[in-house]
């Protein structure tokens, strides 16, 4: 820990945090501790927008979707006569959300998310993702994780924990990036997913995309997609907003074995974004930060407790 | 391969189909090959009922229901009057399994396989296996599994493949057992689902089995659960029934990567059963049978190619 070549979380600063962090995993590793889970157990689950990396000033997959309507329009001019497209096209979330089933998003969706095989769609968002750059940093998408998280990706893979994301977004679009990125393979993903058709054609077996069936994988969703894709409960977590309140209870009260809650608290606005009660893109957190101390959930402070927060250019 | 201490396939007989089994496995991970696949690209997909054990005279998930409904009766005796809890008592698949929407089946699987909490199903699933007995050999069901196909799982685990199960059975049954029976943890269990809903109760977080947003995945459902839940094309497939011919075709046509497609054909009524066109209970084979000589795939001829079928005791 003092010999900065032995330290495995160099983004973060000397503290609380850090300390929490490298003691649970001290703990749970140990063979002499009482708290010693077999690496089987090491279950890590991750949130991805606003944890791993940033979901402002809009969610990444927002501004993909909308730049797919924008190339969309150039090839088919009579979208452009469509109010939810002009929304989209206005980055106007708030039409695009309004109404108890957020028609246009799903509108929105539909268009740019359903329709197409799988690797039409991969295709899609890694062009996209080589030329989009994202409207404050001028940087790659892609580029823009959080280095302190990176550090804590690697610390628990060297440790024997196997890491999921479990975010809201869709499974889809992480899986074309997030090995290469995170060092995470497609399978240990669970993301919002709904289900393809499949077809043998004379090119091959194809997958088309559709929207039947879609599973939002966030809030209450987010210990069902666990569930669901991994089938245990996991021992430690890491989220940001109410949408992860859920999955921090599911992974923390009551689990037999040693588990970890962590929240990652926006509180630097002039380096990354400040915002908990009221943010204009997602990551709302209120519910999740009032439970924290109760649970023992760590909280860590953006500003105060990381040094770096982007992986170097 | 001559020497009984190095062959990793003891009970498969030398011949053509275990050759082709090894050929394969050194062709893809001899990084000399030009076939050479990184680790991280060998997927293998594994069909469950009648490909790693029996699906006779019923699928085992099927005893378990059918059991699970005699104990229910005893407990709840006015359930007895119901037409299709008196099909399941008679063992009678066919009143079951009539009309489009297999009511009779969805009936049993709503008393069975849901209203219960996981952890509750969990147990019921445990009490099961502890107690039942398969009606031929007298033993435990998970002690029925193939014993080639133990061997197989063995060396592609050591081979750095991922092996995961995908069968039509519920992954919520299989996850119990899997990891114990096959070395295969949850989270690499492709399998039947329906959601559950999240609670936190006073005792803690709790998810309740439904029967909404049921997926059955089998037949063109198989590729779709592969996609879903792995996110990538496998290399390798092995199934045994027409219920596997797609993920068949999605494995082996036009896969950029090498790639290796086995079929078990069940030919030994003496040890096990011999069925393939009609069988009395799951496990028709006609489809893929014809096509595998057109794709390549490995047919396995249980009789001639194995000389132990199951476990030793």
């Amino acid at each position: 820990m003092n010999s900065t070549a032995a330290d495995p979380l160099p983004s973060w600063n000397d503290g609380r945090a850090k300390e929490a962090v490298l003691a649970f995993v001290a703990r749970v590793t140990n063979e002499g501790s009482s708290d010693f889970l077999p690496p089987a157990e090491r279950i890590a689950v991750l949130d991805n927008d606003g944890t791993l990396w940033p979901e402002q000033p809009i969610p990444f997959q927002a501004a993909f979707a909308i730049d797919e309507v924008k190339r969309r329009v150039v090839a088919e001019p009579t979208l452009a006569s469509d109010p939810m497209v002009q929304a989209a096209l206005a980055g106007d979330l708030g039409t695009l959300l309004a109404g108890e089933h957020h028609d246009g998003v799903m509108q929105i969706l539909a268009l740019t998310h359903a329709g197409m095989t799988t690797d039409e769609f991969r295709a899609a968002v890694e062009a996209w993702l080589a030329s989009a750059r994202h409207p404050r940093y001028g940087r790659r998408y892609d580029e823009l994780t959080y280095q302190p998280m990176q550090e804590l990706l690697r610390l628990l893979r060297a440790s024997g924990f196997k890491n999921f994301i479990v975010s809201g977004g869709g499974a889809d679009f992480m899986r074309v990036w997030v090995e290469r990125v995170y060092g995470i393979p497609p399978e240990q993903v669970v993301g919002s997913t709904s289900r393809t058709t499949f077809e043998l054609r004379d090119s091959g077996p194809v997958l088309t995309k559709t929207l039947n069936h879609l599973f939002v994988n966030d809030r209450q969703g987010k210990p069902v997609g666990i569930h669901q894709f991994i089938g245990r409960r996991p021992v430690l977590c890491c989220g940001n907003s109410d949408g992860d309140h859920a999955m921090l209870q599911y992974t923390t009260i009551n689990n037999p074995r040693p588990s970890f809650g962590l929240i990652v608290h926006h509180t630097d606005g002039e380096r990354e974004y400040a915002y908990d009660a009221v943010s204009k893109s997602t990551g709302k957190l209120v519910e999740a930060l009032q439970e924290a101390p109760e649970r023992g959930w760590l909280v860590v402070d953006m500003k105060r407790d990381w040094n770096t927060i982007f992986r170097p250019e």
